[in-house]
């Protein structure tokens, strides 16, 4: 296709692009592509296939981009320093009714829903797009804090890998990054883990522990937490696990009775 | 990537994918898989290059698609029996200046301004794709009613085409039908030759014609026009012509002197 001369440089938020497990080349510089001509350039690889000729070739004036991408070999390492986890499924319905027998509300947008919940924010969004053969496990959907989806047809909904990036990346390239600071990473898993602490000291039921820690993830991803408001919320989580273990050593002097 | 599964067949208009010339059977392939996968069928390929098993093997579960395309010789022969006629461009800004230059105004459309713009409507859109080394042609657009363009990154402007197409489907398969019926091409074919003559007998300069012609089809495009006004603009040309007949052969008798 022709070059689409209407075009701008934005300032928008920084999106890493990470393939879990891609399998094939082709595919990898497609999407490194796809990446270049909306102005994305951060790529991690998590394990992925080799890639030679035809990865290079697809990748066309992308080379740079491909050239560049990070190779790791776990997600979590793939994830160190973003501030928002974004999954792509086409489970959507499936997951949904499996979720809805849990309780959980799983936030599952579309591009343009995610495209409008990003607008304004500042740092570093890990956009995740599964292998072609299965898609993301529902171990790496889990530890996403949003969840985005391509409606399509009934008939055919298996898009290729490439297509599904090229309209996720044609919706992010539209948003402006801003002033509102999203939570770090690293302040929302010790989020989690505090929680998880308070909810077994107290004596919450241990088999519920898990669904529910996974529940506030969704509910804390829908919420957009700043890092101010993580940073509140681990105070007031310390500060309930501090009365209630002063609780337990029995009544303190302060204590009025 | 996995199956999609959020989905639902809607009521759309009729999408017609016209690829002009493409030159590798991949793409080919690629274009009728992000067909399917949106609930599009009606694929038309203008002297194509040859397609077989890599073709196929891209198409992937879309080959009934691929094998139901129609081959035509000509893009007038491709546009047969179609409402509105879109044309997909990347050299917006180029054109923008030439055009302006000759006082006329290209509605170059985002992909989602066309959705919105096609909302309701009844009839076949046929949507144009070039070729994947330069694009549709000048001459090309030139018989486009509405021309669309994919917002991109200055720095790496050139999509690969299927990305492209896949950009144009997920933004059309919103699209829901409605009861207003489009114009017919032959209606918009007839209105402008009509309106060719009119200006001849009207002694306008020669010189312009082609150019305010060119103008007159891209404020019909902008004006979606339905068949009925279609007809409408026949009469009242019409009427306009048999007068200066009139006036010509000098005063008829029921003219008031």
């Amino acid at each position: 296709m022709a070059p689409f001369a209407w075009s701008r440089e934005r300032m928008s938020m920084n999106l890493r692009v990470v393939l879990v497990e891609p399998l094939y080349e082709g595919n990898v510089g497609s999407v490194a592509r796809a990446m270049k001509n909306f102005g994305f350039e951060e790529l991690v690889l998590v394990n992925p296939c080799s890639i030679e000729d035809f990865g290079l070739a697809m990748a066309s004036h992308a080379r740079d981009v491909l050239l560049a991408a990070r190779r790791v070999c776990s997600l979590e390492e793939a994830l160190e320093g973003a501030n928002l986890v974004v999954g792509t499924t086409g489970k959507r319905l499936e997951e949904q009714q499996r979720h809805l027998r849990l309780h959980l509300r799983v936030p599952c947008l579309t591009p343009g829903g995610l495209a409008r919940k990003l607008q304004g924010k500042e740092g570093t969004v890990a956009l995740l797009l599964g292998s072609e053969d299965c898609g993301l496990t529902n171990d790496d959907l889990a530890i996403c804090d949003l969840v985005v989806s391509i409606p399509t047809s009934m008939r055919y909904p298996i898009m290729n890998l490439s297509h599904a990036a090229a309209i996720l990346f044609y919706e992010l390239y539209g948003v402006e990054g801003g002033g509102v600071e999203m939570a770090h990473r690293e302040s929302l898993l010790l989020l989690q883990d505090r929680f998880r602490s308070l909810l077994q000291e107290a004596g919450y039921p241990e088999h519920k522990v898990e669904f529910t820690q996974l529940m506030l993830r969704r509910v804390l991803g829908r919420a957009e937490l700043t890092e101010r408001e993580a940073r509140t919320l681990l105070g007031v989580i310390k500060n309930i696990r501090w009365r209630m273990d002063s609780c337990e050593s029995g009544p303190s002097p302060q204590d009025p009775e």
